[in-house]
């Protein structure tokens, strides 16, 4: 038996074994009297719906939702896309399977760049900033939160809701938001700041485990936005010397940066800064949306599907 | 010559010398060459317009917008309201007017309540705290903003926009609150820290000087609510042992106190408490605007005029 | 075999005998060919699932909807909640039921306060109120509406909706009105005349039978906010000597307790007793709804899971 | 000395007598310490701006607003309007000014077309109603409200603000509705009951006195929808045999005319005829508008200045 | 065994076969193994829903979805509609089945006027136009759509989305629309032409194929009002002479049909035409929906279920 | 005598002569008798009130609103601006005065940067086009309107409203597009067809003539979006071989600037190129304003006065 292909190349004649992480599992009962195992799968490509029809008595306690597991199976074809119908399931012994091939990060949903590119990228931004006050400031806080900023997502569900979609969120608005500060004369470290921190809080308002976001306690009463000032405060609260009007401005950013206040943000743009931020962090969340209803369509039309969050169709184009 | 009666009682029968807040001045040109000094004069009860015609050359430098005044002229009508026309004007001499009577409380539009009763009634409230952790809490951030809290207008236009207003306002939030949160089981402590806390990030959003406030850059760019966040996480650092479910509740419990996020609130309240203080916050601000319609709108009529802010006409009731 | 415990008790560990109100019934048809029974049950203290799995054939006629009916059953899990899988179900024979126990109070989804408790309640409020008019015109619609009044629902659906809701939500609003009346020197005559008769049309808008609420041709058509204006304009215009400006607002205060027309209201609150009357309605709608989505939630989070109606989680505290 | 002609005709180089009612006016104090009389005279053409410069102490207490007066005076041209330049004004003197040509419907802003005409119109409708319960119901109203229905206003200001405008929308409206009705077999006698008792509710709602229209107390405390339903209830309580659904159905027509709740309707229209009598509504006071827009824009333009109420600039065509 | 009665006047008792349009086919499976087919037949009458349990191996490649299909079964009850249960279904073959009395236009959902009807009147109006130009460009763009403009949809789902049910809504609309610009004096010649070609763009903006309509490339990307203003333009680049000012009107008509922005309309109505225009538009998408949901309501009761495009229920009236 | 300094650097101090666009003229009434000229005055750099009081009648017919001036006058302080205040004024004589130094371009409100820059810049994007398909549609269209779309504004008032404004805009797009569309691997051919096309409707919808845009019939009628579609398909009818989905995805850009249908456009972006084109073009024209509404401000404050149509006051910073 072979071992099975990526999520995304995963075709009706494959079969063979896997590692994965079951991000859902469920048992659904048939009204015949039979159960069978509803899963979510997913390896770094992307996801796909596990079903277990046989045998049923004797995995369902193999292993849990959030877990890693090895399974057995083929794929199949169910209303046009590709499930794998499973034979086997049990949890990822990792002393075990690591020597057979399993690594966590091939097994969790991913951004597509590696992690160490963008992050040297990352780097490259926060070592140009020129105003010394903004560069530590930003050094501190990407250094105390090297391990999440590396890894995390940037959403529980909207968009870059993967492993390293916070930093690629970050990084590309920082490709972007770099051209679009220089066109327009704005202050570059001072924007830079507002992308590196302005979903900051979202550090607080998450709780990333198993390859799934779920929402904190903080996150759910107070709001990434507020949590993002709070930690910015204090960080800078330990920085001698920083000019409160840059505090203010560097605040203001995180606070205006979802553009409207029917959006959550309690405070609107007031600075052209601030509306760089809020214009291509939207245009960042909304392309990775697109891309992402794109990719996942699985009809040959020239459009997609009707997308419920966007409220639209999308344009694929010819085949 | 006799001494003006308060702005509220003001007739065009009335002449005679006063102290007032100048709170605006603005030279207006008219179109025969002439000119002529608009002003806007407060007391404790009210505001007036005042009118200066005559010899304006030599009185428009003796005093600036912001400045207490003493004046000499008569009461008015100008379209069914009382106007005061202005024979003299010039800035308050502190040393020498407060011997003829001069108290700056006495000049400053304020709220209808001695601020001592109202002082008194909020510390009875704090000592009415029984979770220890809150009423240290509200008990230091109390005492640490004494000064101000004695005397700030709660906003800067909307409500309770006069000398004491922060106080009434919380004040009678508190009144309302307890036994709202008595009714329906839930924790008074929590609420109560709500009211005292969900607009203390006003003080650093206004500035208040001169019986005026404004918007200052904190506020402009951060807003009251995230700054009260920060100021009340950072009281609470200073506590040992405040438990981190208390903080994060009396934390939502300023950002959701909004209601809504249309209306500037990041999150929207997820706990009885919250619901609770959203509510009393709105029919105080509310009803003060509505007192206020009618207190100042000088037709006989069973309506108040047209009232923009609140979209409507208020009933007055008969005469 | 034993009586079941109430509703909000049952356990998995449970099994025996009960009398519920049936208030829905579905055959639902498996594809395998096999049907079952699936049943809403409810007792005073809450709603519960049933389904009668075998036998069916000879069950299924015992009963219709909206009947009481004699059930035995157990105990089962199903994604996390109880339900009750039958052996057994016949409608209830009042006759023979009573003398075990059968008691139609019992079987219906209640207020949790006993009926005769919020009625001496209300009497009481009726007795304090110091306008003869308005006491005249409370004390006779009360009295002409006593049997609807003690038992209805507020609502179909949304908020109290079960035996005594319209009790249940009236009397805890004057329990707060009358606080906030006085806070802010309102007429609590009139609020209490708004809180008994804001809703008053809704006896005219749904039926209440069988322990559901349904929409009546009037309250479709018409609505309980024009219907409660016409039961109030007949019943005053059968008291000599009402003031005109007493009715006017009275009658204000049944159109406008929804607060904005985007709620239903024809016209929105311009009196300070209306701009109360709307905030205590829906601070008690809201909170019915919020401790009802508290105390149903079957999980063991801090939050409740997402709920639709009021567009967010809701925080539980810990366990 | 001629008499001038109507508003609509009057141009810069007319001079003479008229008599008008006097709608608005104030004294205007210019800051050279001249002062003037500002007026709003119209005729039952239209409106016009009145101006007094000179002798204004001799004539200001000549007359008050409401009143009719007879002035002299001349066009002259104000920012591309026509104006009326007075160098006389008093009240109008009924004996002595009826001798000389004075009617009172001259003189009050009216519809373009003779009430007899319309009223006639209104009579044919009502002899056509087939069911005999819906012909007693509006011969009843009609009959008891002749006075108010022959020469009031649909509206205080937005549409048909003019003598016999009440009249004018609802025979217009039932020239187009019969026809509405007819192409989707609605019931045209409900349909026409719609139409005549949709807007009754607004001789309770407003004042109609002196050519302007004012809000009531019911009005502004209840308004013409819940008003309207009153006085229809009332009128049905006393035609014994009338069916209740029929009742309910022509209830609901009042209650759902203005289509959405946001526009003040309690409830939506459910029926045919609700969706009919909304719609024929609608565009009837809308077409008002743009006619009036049109009619009284001074410029040569294709298209009227922008109109603030429709939002929007509108085409006049070429001149 | 007979021929199966219309769609609309099946009943359970009904058994016999039948030619219908299959507009939609899943193959659904079933938990216990088991699979069978779920389609959407039509024939000119409506829709219902046809379920193939038995053979389903067999029959499951005999037709496709798009396709006319010859079916065997008999009327079933399913929650209180009526469903055809299939015994046999293949497609149909032309040649032979024709001669058994197949026709096309019996087994396509069809506006309830035969076609020939609804087109003879669309000539009269179009030989009653009085303004050359207008009738120039209205002739030819008919003419040269006649095969679309005598059998296409009106739109997709939402109202009208049957054969022919362009032709009604346009017929209608001039039915109406004539009454309407006599009524306000507007330009019928103008009005005809907005009727005929507001949704003309809506040939290219849709896909009418096998009964069912779907977006075109162009109808998503470009939408109808941009291609039919794009349509238009071009015919009257092809008519020498025609007035400048009249295009734009036309063009108008078709910008600002659907009245309001947020409905698409990138300008909204300026001329009395175009106000009525959209008026009568709505209304007639608007009763037509409001027919379909009454007509297509199972229950008995007074008033019909839910609708959910609409908002509300609506009354059917007594049984 | 001395030539006055450009408008952006008068100060009170200045007195002379100057050559300016007179774009509005009003003769304003003193209500002593008296009459001044107010006037709105603009060179390339700015606008600035003038006001001439003294021998009106002398001048106020040498020349009219829409008209180069020569004028003599002094600076002059009104509420902290400077105005000029005229001591003669007169149409400007092409002849004589360019002998004196007037050009028309120095007279006319510019964009800031020279129109030969922005041009070749144009230029040079066109060239790097490399679909052959795109890259003669964008020449022909350029070429076709290269007159007006050197000089244009691209709006009348909100942005960009000033001679080369629409060049400007275009440019600036481009610059910042050109990243954005290589960081998303977007067409970056298609997203500068959309940033060149997108608004070319406005040289139908606005005139613009005299330093002053104006809403043509066409504008008001039919708006830019449908017109620009309306321009490029015929522009694309001429070009032979032109692909339809091509020709489809660039009629989308146009129709779907707006982004949101609110906004105006009749379909919203479903291709990343229309994402980018709709967030570039409207972060553009925001900050467009925000300079504005900065550089305008004449006060001293960290913030600027309110904008009314941004919507709040915008930070300058220290001064």
């Amino acid at each position: 038996m072979q071992r099975l292909p990526k999520v995304t190349a995963l075709s009706v004649d494959d079969s063979g074994w896997g590692y994965f992480l079951c991000s859902y599992k469920e048992l659904r009962a048939g009204r015949s009297g039979s159960e069978f195992l509803f899963l979510s799968l997913q390896d770094s490509s992307g996801q796909v719906v596990g079903k277990l029809m046989c045998d049923v008595e004797r995995y369902k306690d193999e292993f849990d939702a959030g877990e890693f597991v090895r399974v057995e199976g083929r794929g199949s074809n169910y209303n046009g896309r590709v499930e794998l119908v499973l034979s086997s399931i049990r949890r990822v012994n990792p002393d075990q399977d690591r020597r057979e091939g399993f690594r966590e990060e091939d097994a969790v949903l991913s951004a597509p760049r590696p992690i160490t590119d963008m992050w040297a990228e990352l780097q490259e931004h926060l070592q140009g900033v020129k105003n010394n006050h903004i560069r530590v400031l930003l050094n501190r806080i990407v250094a105390d939160h090297e391990a999440q900023l590396r890894v995390w997502p940037a959403a529980q569900v909207i968009h870059h809701a993967y492993r390293g979609g916070f930093l690629e969120h970050i990084t590309k608005m920082a490709e972007v938001g770099r051209h679009v500060s220089h066109a327009y004369g704005a202050d570059w470290d001072l924007v830079l700041a507002g992308i590196i921190l302005h979903d900051i809080g979202k550090l607080q308002e998450l709780a990333y485990e198993g390859g799934a976001g779920s929402y904190t306690r903080d996150g759910n009463l107070i709001g990434h936005i507020a949590l993002g000032i709070v930690m910015v405060r204090e960080a800078i609260n330990g920085i001698s010397g920083f000019p409160d009007d840059l505090r203010a401005q560097i605040e203001h950013l995180i606070a205006s940066h979802h553009g409207v206040r029917e959006h959550g943000s309690p405070v609107e743009p007031k600075t052209v800064e601030a509306f760089i931020l809020a214009s291509v962090d939207e245009l960042d969340a909304k392309l990775n949306q697109v891309r992402k209803a794109v990719a996942e369509d699985p009809g040959d039309d020239e459009f997609t599907a009707w997308n419920k969050r966007l409220g639209r169709v999308l344009f694929k184009g010819k085949a």
